[in-house]
């Protein structure tokens, strides 16, 4: 397969790394250093055991003359995502898919300006890689992949499926990827969050009437841009049993964002309770508890240290 | 003057005592122990210089028969203060004024069916008072009692002043009382909460970009409550320019609220945030802001110590 992949970061390096073992991979990069930094050395990968990997995917900062790619994944900040897409749209002809495996929701409404919704893949992976220096990777997680449409039928995918298996992605399709995204966001954005600007565990955002309160405030917001978006239907009374149950069943779990603030360290809220937020403003949902809880974990990541 | 003290708590204690050294003062309370106690053994005051001051104010739990008063001074709880006048509305006539002193905005609103706009007083005062044990209170602090018509006006209440400032509590008559009470709250509600929950001095309020921006939030939540009301007219500005000045004059200070949390203590927060949030109920205004912060502070309040 003919495959571009936007942003050279930890992920778009670590994709661009493995996919290049079968296929014509082209790995955009705005950072010219970067560029030239893979062109001459490769991606390196770092695996779990210590050894390295070295790959070489074309690192280019131009698209013109590629031509139109079978699948093009975009890895860069959420932010960027259209912008990559623009300055890249001779990449993307009518039979061209359009991949998303972003952390957070609402991707998909970024990608759809450029194809129409049948050419569009939202996924979840639990691959996780994190950048050493210029060119070179931490691979420090795997798992499964899935990949689906997000209306539906998503069988037609099993091909890029199969692609991304072979090429160390272990990777299935399904037609409930929206929902798992979903799910696993409502945990993140309306629990764990509160586990950071607190500083409890998980158990106390279930055991105290304040601290539950406010969970279930952020899940009804999260439900409500859940819905607007309109490719699952979420009950707000379900999505708030669920997030209970987490807390119940792990009161004593610290989540990764608690130990973010705890030790002073820059936090993911931007791609968890921020995603939310950004995917409120698209659809036009009002969520001013998420909007407070993303301003209250940055002023947290940067309060004098004691 | 006929005067009648509702709520036999630390603050209805000192005002019921000190009163009753020139006027006829009933000290009403529910709790028929301390109404005995209070009969028996008289209110106990302790200075600051550690003396014990003793008075004999008339402490009741009925108020049947005892007419109709000059002065109705409310010194329950707020959430109790339609109740307690309820209760009691015998003493109301149509030339009784009804004075609240309790910390927070809004509580003129509480008063307004008992009587017309012309006889409700509104304060504010530096005096405080805390309870050592039944019918005893620790008189832990002094200062200026300023006192007014909600609508101006409030020469009118030169000869309670008088008589406020000949029992001990020194007094003023101010037609800017409303707007003491506000501005005071608005550096209390946007800032000094946030100092709270980001356990922070107040400098970072002013200096974090984040913290700003929550303070920008809370200041425009408060000045849309406090303009529903109608006693006074803020601009947005202006408060959020005078909350600035109060972080920037005190970059290193840590609030009383602060050190609330800090310790693991009950906080303020229901008569600073916690009254914004109900007069905005009554005014029909929404503030998320105000109730998340009010959450948060509660839930802060009980999470586990480290």
């Amino acid at each position: 397969m003919k495959i571009a992949v936007l942003g050279a970061g930890a992920m778009g390096m670590l994709f661009g790394g493995y996919l290049s073992r079968r296929n014509d991979v082209f790995l955009v990069e705005v950072n010219e250093d970067r560029v030239r930094q893979i062109n001459e050395s490769g991606v390196l990968i770092r695996e779990k055991d210590g050894s390295d990997g070295r790959f070489f995917p074309k690192a280019v900062s131009k698209t013109d003359g590629l031509g139109q790619m079978d699948l093009v994944i975009v890895f860069v900040k959420a932010m960027f995502t259209q912008d990559a897409l623009s300055s890249n749209r001779g990449l993307i002809g009518k039979n061209t898919y359009l991949m998303t495996l972003q952390n957070g929701a609402g991707h998909e409404a970024r990608l759809l300006p450029f194809t129409d919704e049948k050419h569009i893949i939202i996924g979840s992976t639990q691959h996780n890689s994190s950048i050493i220096e210029n060119g070179h990777v931490n691979h420090g997680g795997a798992g499964l992949t899935s990949i689906g449409l997000p209306g539906g039928g998503s069988e037609v995918l099993q091909a890029i499926a199969e692609n991304l298996t072979a090429c160390g992605f272990e990777c299935v399709t399904s037609n409930e990827v929206k929902k798992q995204i979903w799910t696993k966001l409502f945990t993140n954005t309306a629990a764990s969050s509160l586990t950071a600007v607190l500083q409890v565990p998980l158990g106390f955002i279930y055991s105290d009437p304040a601290a539950h309160e406010l969970m279930v405030k952020l899940c009804k917001e999260a439900v409500a841009v859940a819905n607007a978006e309109g490719f699952a239907r979420f009950e707000e009374a379900d999505v708030i049993a669920g997030v209970e149950t987490v807390c119940k069943n792990a009161p004593n779990g610290y989540t990764s964002i608690y130990a973010d603030i705890r030790d002073g360290r820059r936090s993911e809220v931007d791609t968890i309770s921020g995603s939310v937020v950004e995917a409120s403003r698209q659809l036009g949902v009002s969520v001013p508890c998420h909007e407070m809880i993303v301003s209250l974990i940055h002023a947290l990541e940067r309060r004098p240290r004691a």
